[in-house]
């Protein structure tokens, strides 16, 4: 497999992107990292990492900037690391995607370059949350791509969601839900609403509403929701984990005995083990689902381990027959699911970080 | 001052609020603590707790269930607890009420028994977060009275927010911002963008957009939002706190050697601390704002403790001259915010827990 790494996207770019991009590629001498970007600034950290000749440096003059608009700038720079990196992909070049970047733009980029899985309507964002009880995980999705979304949206979310669990993370009959403000039936919105009755028609093992908290709960492996409320949500979830474990920090340095000094170096073990499990980051990024290709977009904070990780992910996902899996079931999803194939493109309408 | 406290409502009614109770007559005898509800049911939880007389009971025969319709519920159950509080209060017998029950029902309570605040179209609900960093707070509007919201009903909710943390919390010039899915302008929904352009027009001092993750970040003081995505935040932030509190623990136990169950020791009482500023309800619930009189909506959960530090909110607010503050904002407002007077009443749009 040749997977593209976008060289130039994220906060610590191009450093972080060419050291996870090493590493990833000794790690794996039987597959091939393209590193796409700007070779007079990739060139020389790459010296000094001594690559494997198993990672290339495919040369790419501009970069889609995180505050840009994510459509008009993947559109406009025809030069940029996303989009030599996606066309890489749709030429058969590359198997599959990871960008640290601005993940409009990678979604952007995605569908204008790669198109849609047939049948699909809108492509999600899908966000991976720890359970933190048990071992589970649960796929959010749309994490932020569509910030305005019909019914019929957010029941394709759910079919894909449900079908990349069965076949990325081997759980058997996941069960889906929709996000709302309340289990019971009356809460909710109108959307929420009209797409618990599609899902209630489906072959889903289909449980009705849940509420934020359960996302960490472990008992629903697929969650769907607009994308501005997933977005929203994950990056909640992301200040609480996070603040959570400076606060404790806070809290032992500020009380200061020594007993407490103590007491956080027995447990550094432990707070380590929390932080991967908070950061969602090392999970390894975040899937487009429904476009023709492999792209992940991973967090803009992303470490070289991170970046490590997301192209496991991807060689996994080009790997595993996922695409395959998700054609089979939006396919099979029209039985029950009325759809709108002449509808608004998801890239004029709002594509969002 | 005369509190009534609802001795029906909550996971633990009615013990949590009859030792709430108590525990709050006890510590402010210059003040009035009636408990509504059930006499057959409190008085003998009452009579080992040895009850100071300053509190008092007040029967009422019915309860609104959690799972109940909130305003229908109201206004059928002419003998719930709840129903009988707010008279209390709308006949001048008490100055505030605090339940831990239905907390849709709470908002339908306020708004039918007492009415809105003049030139209020929404009342919302307002939820306190502690900021991870430093010792700020944020307040959160709307977290989940208002399903469906105009732009008007967030402009609004932001003149009261502010107005409170004023008023109570002695911030001079409390930081107003939009929740939405990026920084930047062009994110958002038409809902977000119309609330921006409504809110560059205010005197407040409005700093546009914010994320999820910057309600802990201690830098801003007010987040307006819909009721939706403001209760599926609450319950996020909530479940990620508590869940990871519980990781932590289950770590140190997992790991099990004896350097971890000392330092875990030597921890305690830094995640106790943690613990109480993660879980909400011990900042003394969330106060109902808009409405005609004091109510406070304290946490489903609420303990004995949760419970006597929502009667000191309730207390404070009904002394601290909030209600005036609220009032002359909300008048003020009027020469920036184009407000729908005849707009469709709150409790029959969907009022939420």
């Amino acid at each position: 497999m040749r997977l593209v790494l976008d060289a130039m996207g994220g906060d610590h770019a191009p450093a972080a992107p060419v050291e996870g991009g090493v590493l990833f590629a000794r790690a794996h001498p039987g597959h091939q990292v393209l590193l796409v970007g700007d070779e007079a600034k990739v060139a020389p950290l790459l010296g000094r990492l001594r690559p494997p000749t198993n990672l290339q440096v495919h040369h790419a003059s501009e970069v889609v900037e995180m505050d840009e608009h994510a459509s008009t700038a993947f559109r406009r720079k025809r030069d940029s690391s996303l989009r030599v990196g996606f066309e890489l992909v749709r030429d058969g070049q590359a198997e599959a995607l990871v960008s640290a970047g601005n993940s409009g733009a990678v979604m952007a980029g995605g569908l204008l370059t790669l198109g849609r899985l047939p049948g699909v309507e809108r492509p999600a964002i899908a966000a991976l949350f720890p359970a933190l009880k048990g071992g589970g995980r649960c796929l959010l999705l749309d994490a932020g791509a569509n910030v305005d979304c019909k019914p019929s949206h957010l029941a394709q979310f759910a079919v894909m969601g449900e079908a990349y669990v069965r076949a990325r993370m081997g759980v058997a009959r996941p069960r889906v839900a929709v996000l709302s403000n309340g289990e019971e039936s009356s809460k909710g919105t109108p959307l929420t609403r009209e797409v618990s009755g599609l899902l209630r028609r489906s072959d889903l093992d289909f449980v009705g509403y849940v509420e934020g908290k359960d996302l960490f709960s472990g008992e629903v492996q697929v969650v769907v929701t607009d994308g501005f409320t997933g977005n929203v949500v994950l990056k909640t979830s992301e200040g609480v984990g996070m603040g959570v474990i400076g606060m404790l920090r806070q809290a032992i340095e500020r009380r200061g005995g020594l007993a407490e000094k103590v007491g956080a170096m027995l447990l550094q073990p432990a707070l380590a083990g929390l932080r991967r499990v908070v950061d969602y980051a090392e999970y390894g990024g975040a899937p487009l689902l429904g476009i023709q290709g492999v792209g992940i977009v991973a967090h803009g904070r992303s470490t070289p381990r991170a970046l490590f990780n997301a192209l496991g992910a991807a060689l996994a996902m080009a790997e595993g027959g996922v695409q395959a899996e998700l054609t089979r079931c939006i396919g099979r999803a029209a039985a029950w699911l009325p759809t709108h194939p002449k509808g608004k493109r998801a890239t004029d309408a709002g594509v969002s970080d």
